[in-house]
């Protein structure tokens, strides 16, 4: 197939070496010289393109605010497929469904991603087993998605799981976006900056993906902000029961608590 | 050396395999004799203690109350230097020091473990290239600290940090209990039992410890309850401001926000 890879950052040009690696011919294109020049030199796109003419495919790898624009005002050739990436799906189907499209739309949030961004991070493999959400409406069109999920197939994902836009900022603000404000302000307690030795590997996994780009995740937040309002909510309710027994001296209500949490834990994890 | 250890749980049966890889004979003691067999039959141990008497030095591998009792009671020979492994300090050093002792206390707290726990999960190279913090007080006896630091590099251990009781508690505070509250009050979202192709890796890490033992866990947080409170409270504290600006709409805070972890991130991650 002929892919047009628009936004050539970790996610984007990722994506393009794996599809050019799977025998598609992919083109990239950018808002800067650079990242394109970097994905040429190292094989990851076909060569630059100039427009979307011809393109079966095309993915905008962009932040939030950009794909939106891109996704209303494109110039998108006539049942060409266009797929978004980000994070959050509501806000990205209610531009594209507010009016009709020449394009068939699918929408698809890779799990995958690492604490560095731009092309330099990127890497063709970054999607290996990993799993890959995409979202369907009643307006998508079901061999739009069919072609969609072979490339991912292509791309390496390990799992394709289908939902609702809804459904999908539902769950993505606890396992993604409620994850990154925890790390952000776990790392800010004074002590994290003497900790050199008295670490094992908790305190490394509550605090690895703290460094976010603000602009960015506050887009994200925003952009899911009821989701992820209720589960910022719930946790701090949660956390406050754990400082009520402690303040109280109440150890039975400890035990209770970190009881309920391990059957939980016990729970999800052996239905993974 | 001639070295006991009691206790053939994870912490101890791990100790005691790679101490006696490293040439030391290592007697092992353990309340049930499932774990002695298991410890002989994987070359763990030289042979079952049957007391202290001709020890070197003991470490007493058991739950925090269980090691204060012993530390306590034990008949352990003059000189001997007897260790504890326990995730709290202060506590242990109250009832060591309550008192003249025959024997030499020196603390210790391996910063490795899993999220198994007993001797089938115990490795000889549970220890490899990880972090120790040993404990040190106005009367413990330089000889015996230098001694534990030696057996620390044969067992393999690639960081120690010497510090007193009061500095340990608080940092681990920090970098161990409350990383598995958050990560036992994170897993009990309603949603966590649906995440299914919706998770990349900051979920899992989240998650990761939330399964604790909640009567081990439980004493630990009670002995270091006043560090522990204070670095739970003021987590709530941080993430009720992260709330605060999503449910106001406020943007330019929670950027601010985000920046000021982004910042933090990056300094303690530069100084590791």
């Amino acid at each position: 197939m002929n892919i047009v890879i628009y936004g050539l950052g970790i996610i984007g040009a990722s994506l393009a070496a794996a599809l050019k690696d799977a025998g598609h011919t992919v083109l990239g294109k950018n808002r800067s010289r650079g990242a394109i020049e970097y994905a040429l030199a190292h094989q990851m796109i076909d060569k630059e393109a100039a427009s979307y003419e011809g393109a079966d495919a095309v993915f905008v790898a962009l932040p939030p605010d950009a794909t939106m624009k891109e996704l209303d005002e494109g110039d998108f050739p006539e049942c060409c497929i266009v797929c978004d990436i980000c994070g959050v799906k509501e806000a990205v189907e209610k531009v594209v469904f507010s009016k009709p499209r020449k394009y068939r739309y699918v929408g698809t949030h890779p799990m995958a991603g690492k604490e560095t961004s731009g092309i330099l991070s990127a890497s063709r493999d970054l999607y290996r087993g990993k799993n890959l959400v995409i979202t369907r409406a009643a307006k998508t069109d079901e061999e739009a998605l069919e072609t969609v999920k072979r490339l991912a197939c292509d791309a390496g994902f390990g799992y394709i799981v289908e939902c609702t836009a809804r459904e999908h900022d539902e769950k993505i603000a606890l396992t993604s976006q409620l994850a990154h404000i925890v790390s952000n302000a776990y790392g800010k307690s004074p002590l994290a900056l003497s900790v050199k030795g008295f670490t094992g590997g908790s305190f490394q996994d509550m605090t690895r993906v703290g460094g976010v780009d603000e602009t960015l995740w506050t887009d994200l937040y925003f952009y899911d902000r009821e989701p992820l309002l209720n589960e910022l909510s719930d946790l701090i309710e949660r956390l406050t029961e754990y400082k009520k027994a402690l303040k109280e001296g109440d150890r039975e209500e400890m035990q209770r608590l970190l009881r309920e949490g391990r059957l939980a834990h016990d729970k999800f994890f052996s239905e993974k």
